[in-house]
């Protein structure tokens, strides 16, 4: 039987990159309409929080899943706030 | 000086209703064009097996943190799949 702490790893490796695809496709696109300025701003806050709580506990594992988390999430962040400001944005 | 559980009882706040605008933003518009397909089956997934791993450790917090992600992300993925079956979305 599977121990929890590999059950967890593999929870924070699927939650981690999921990420990925959509940075991709936000990047390549640089279509943003249809995703929520809301939910990338509490979303960024929250795992930066995330990263806050693993350095406080020492837990690597989280400070890194969170790290990297994060690296994907700003430029997705970034590129609805840059769209948002210049107008780029179709309307729904 | 905040405690450790307190920060994560934010991160966890924020990360977990982060979702509620996006669902609501998905659900009201029906625009999916720009959301992955790939990071919505990996996030659930991810989401359904950190469940699984709060219900191991019997962490109940884990538990409802992850099943009210579930419950947010569920609906997002359900919509795209069905936009992307029905060729509902527009051209990048």
């Amino acid at each position: 039987m599977l121990s929890s702490e590999v059950v967890g790893y593999i929870a924070a490796f699927f939650t981690t990159f999921s990420f990925a695809p959509q940075a991709f496709l936000t990047l390549r696109t640089r279509d943003t309409s249809a995703l929520s300025l809301g939910m990338y701003s509490m979303f960024v806050t929250g795992v930066a929080i995330w990263l806050v709580y693993g350095a406080l506990k020492a837990d690597w594992i989280i400070v890194m899943a969170n790290g990297l988390t994060l690296m994907l999430a700003m430029p997705i962040l970034g590129m609805k706030i840059y769209n948002r400001l210049w107008g780029n944005e179709r309307p729904l």
